[in-house]
């Protein structure tokens, strides 16, 4: 299968699993959001996920309560992200943001809820051995705790009021907590089931990671909202530092290739079974959305 | 050693693993205010944790981290809970609380960031075999998700806008969600920890959990804001139905009392061991804070 076949099929497997995992509890409208919350989105990190599973073996049973994890816990850090104390955003996915649609308490709770959803869906034993699921869930909560995903949010926050804008160093530390440390995990989490070595993976994810985050900047800049699903324009209208402003557009666009080709190389060691991985990394810096 | 000897002691042990677990993150200031929310409360989640654990043979170096995630969980939920959108609470544990303190998108950060930090303290492998500690993180995720913790709070936000006053079941649900579930998994610990049967510790618990929230309740009305250490007279002056307002004063004292008493009961398997979590379950409705 190629990778887009590969993606959409995850995606599916993925919603039926956050479906399930969801269904049954009290309808109230914590729930009903974090069921809206779930929905949509491009799916990368589920996609890395399953197919770094299917690269050691493990099939998509087995591995699709680790991305359902990844995906919910993304879901929650976008609900917060987009509150009016944080980013501040009414659109996300083409839709208004849970915080819009409901109101703050009901977006701060959905969050919360769907973190801790994360974790109990790494419990679930279709996923392997104790030790591996617990291997899980120690790098998920390393990914994004205060050393990772919330760590890169808060500089991203405290950039906002600093004295001077962000250098690319301090932009890319700050990238590779806010959304490179998730994807990371996402990319290791099939190495983790199988009890490999997931060295490969994370280097490949750490420069996809970085290549996604141009791309996003990029996007910024020349993306519109009927595609993106977001407010586009909003960093430079907030004179913001990101790759662009520093870099430049075409600057921006050639850093973004190099880190693609700096992905597939890590990946040497699998040879033509890390194609779909490869069409991944390509994928991230021509997406339009 | 008695109740209170042990409260302390294990209080002291909980603060060092949680100053321990925080060291060496970055000093931004989410982690400051982590750091400053996880600072001083009575400490009777870690007690239950460690006291159920005692009872199971296993001692402090073991259950500490467990009593620690207890702890950071709870600290979590009280940052969210006292934010301007959810209880609009000032004042914690006698200081400001962290939205004040700081601002409401260092509290969103901070409480999200403990979350995980519960999750990652379960990890510790000092807690024993990889299936224990999945039993915990299964179990601490299920008390504090959309079907206990979250779903009493929702429930609670629910209710500020209903037609009509809550009844004394619904108010009864809501705090089994609210306070109940986590104080239940603290005393459930122990038992998971030894992989031993943790029904009558969680009876003991259930029993126990509702005595503390009628307690919280009759300090609502009969406190001071210098002994309890945050703002008392909210419900009243809200027109919050509670089980005062259900039971009068004394009703509320005598139930209580009947479910200390049933909590007693619960733990006589355990014989004279358990004269530590029969004092702790008369502590809670015999507090000034």
């Amino acid at each position: 299968m190629s990778f887009h076949d590969l993606l959409q099929a995850d995606a599916a497997r993925v919603q039926a699993r956050l479906d399930a995992a969801l269904a049954g509890l009290d309808d109230v409208p914590v729930v009903q959001a974090m069921r809206y919350a779930v929905q949509g989105g491009k799916r990368l990190r589920a996609f890395l996920v399953m197919e770094s599973a299917r690269l050691h073996g493990v099939g998509p049973e087995a591995s699709v309560s680790a991305a359902a994890a990844v995906e919910a816990l993304h879901a929650y850090s976008l609900i917060h992200d987009d509150m009016p104390c944080m980013d501040d955003d009414d659109l996300r996915r083409g839709l208004p943001t849970v915080h819009v649609k409901w109101d703050e308490a009901t977006a701060v709770l959905a969050g919360d809820a769907l973190q801790t959803l994360a974790f109990e869906l790494l419990c679930d034993p279709a996923l392997g051995a104790a030790e591996r699921r617990l291997a899980l869930v120690a790098g998920l909560a390393r990914a994004s705790g205060a050393q990772g995903m919330v760590l890169g949010q808060a500089l991203d926050i405290a950039a906002e009021t600093a004295p001077a804008p962000l250098t690319l160093p301090e932009i890319t530390r700050l990238q590779a907590g806010k959304t490179g440390a998730l994807i990371c995990f996402s990319a290791e989490a099939g190495a983790l089931m199988a009890g490999a070595d997931p060295a490969p993976l994370r280097a490949y994810a750490t420069a996809m990671g970085l290549a996604f985050q141009i791309a996003d900047d990029i996007l910024d800049v020349t993306g519109d909202e009927a595609a993106t699903g977001k407010r586009v324009g909003k960093d430079a209208d907030a004179g913001k530092a990101t790759f662009v402003s520093h870099l430049g557009l075409e600057g921006a666009r050639a850093r973004a290739s190099e880190l693609v080709q700096q992905a597939e190389n890590a990946l040497s060691p699998y040879g033509d079974r890390a194609a779909a991985l490869i069409e991944a990394a390509r994928f991230v810096i021509s997406r339009q959305s």
